[in-house]
């Protein structure tokens, strides 16, 4: 997957020069959109979907959610699957507004039409079951899926993830109902809707992880820009090269600014720069499946 | 505080009839925005500020993020704090843009400008301090504030929250770092930056962790419609009866529908019964404060 964590200061001038707006947050919005189509564009045919940042659309005001709304639509457009990384979390009465905004639909008086139409959201677990219902509900009626957080990639995730209890650690129990929340809800190929956040930053929780959730989609941030490797990520998939979603973000995204694509590519050429980093990682990926006796898909 | 928890089923037909806009979204939207307005008209001489619960306007996509903004900027004309419950959490660059757009300012080539603007924001711990620090910084560098998830108000919160850990739960973990990270944020009359979002639900851990956090502001949600009463809020406040943040959402903005307010004030007149259900929720913690020997504020 291409994350899609698009900032104002990642887009090239020419782009930024070709937008208008009724505020300064409005031309942002419209520059992030013209960026991210082009890069969909690009890579649309090499990826199965895309994940969007919401943080990154929120900084730029109402303007950026509309932005984010029509890259989600525009990727739907090109066939491409959208995960919403939003890492929701509250109260039953509360996650369901949630879960109808991003996943299902908003009622109003007699109709009722999605608000986002998202395909997969993440979610942070820590109000527990209630909290999490409502949008197992939604990806029930809708089709649709969720990823929980279990291990996160960042540096500090173990403060209170890694904490032990009762002989585990919290991720592991969290991780028990993951497992639970998605015994209802599976779908094709052994996997249920019900998926987990991994990061790629923590190889030896993701290997131990998979055993613990063998019918859990993980999907695994951190490769690239965070610091994980194709080496790192081998632990999150199955032995038919399942089970793991992998995103990169900046690297790509970003990859006309970064080395060694800087040098070969221009700012005009920001689209092509990603279309290169993502054949690159699909490579670099397909081979240490390969190395480890796994079939790539 | 007001929670503005405002869904359109819970808008007199009246209000939604005066509201026009280009899709069903929009006049959801504008519809919400009055009401709000028309509630922050009657009650603002009588409370100190509002609790604006984003989910609520997500649900209708960026015409709702355009009204959660109005809602708290027109809060801010009437002199109102403005508290965004958003239980944002992310990795910490993430998290940055977090708390650039809900409470510092976002840069936009050159030139930086607030998108939300609050004073206050609910942030979710689950990923650790590099997650929360941005929050953090941003409190420093703005004046603002942050409460913490620490015990939420939900019936299953202990689920993960009261896990046991070393002998103690999970919310004392947390509430160990809240202590932690509001030391170098503090602010007058004792308290931290730094607060705490503890359920009006479970009373008895919200007199434990006072005792445990001296220094942290207490957002207690749960007073009213989930079903807190004001002998359970009672050891959220200190012995000068600070420290205490109650909430109340439903029980306020749907007061025109609930006993005994709606025998008394017709769908026409919902703002003087959500006034008259605000005097009667002061009333309320007043008179247990002064039964408890605190003198109120």
């Amino acid at each position: 997957m291409v994350g899609l964590d698009t900032r104002l200061e990642y887009i090239p001038d020419h782009v930024i020069e070709g937008c208008s707006g009724a505020s300064p947050f409005e031309v942002a919005a419209n520059a992030i959109f013209q960026f991210n189509k082009a890069i969909i564009d690009a890579v649309y045919e090499h990826i199965p979907g895309v994940k969007i940042q919401i943080a990154y659309y929120e900084l730029y005001g109402p303007p950026g959610i509309e932005a984010f709304r029509l890259t989600a639509q525009y990727a739907h457009s090109k066939g491409l699957i959208v995960i919403g990384d939003i890492k929701r979390n509250d109260i039953g009465s509360t996650a369901e507004a949630y879960a109808c905004a991003y996943l299902g639909e908003t009622p109003l008086k007699g109709i009722s039409m999605p608000a986002f139409d998202l395909d997969f959201i993440t979610v942070n677990p820590y109000l527990g079951t209630d909290g999490v219902m409502p949008f197992i509900n939604a990806c029930r009626d809708y089709g649709k899926g969720i990823f929980v957080l279990v291990k996160t990639s960042n540096p500090s995730s173990g403060e209170f993830q890694d904490l032990p209890v009762g002989g585990k650690r919290l991720y592991n129990k969290v991780a028990e109902k993951v497992v639970e929340w998605g015994k209802e809800l599976m779908g094709t190929r052994g996997y249920s809707h019900v998926g987990a956040v991994i990061g790629a930053t923590y190889p030896g929780q993701l290997e131990e992880l998979r055993g613990e959730m063998p019918k859990a989609y993980f999907l695994i941030p951190g490769y690239g820009a965070q610091g994980g490797s194709a080496r790192d990520i081998i632990g999150g998939f199955d032995e038919h090269g399942l089970g793991a979603v992998i995103n990169a973000s900046r690297s790509v995204i970003c990859a006309y600014r970064r080395s060694p694509w800087k040098e070969r590519f221009s700012p005009l050429s920001f689209a092509d720069a990603a279309l290169a980093e993502v054949l690159h990682m699909k490579e670099d990926i397909e081979t240490v499946l390969s190395d480890n006796g796994i079939k790539p898909w």
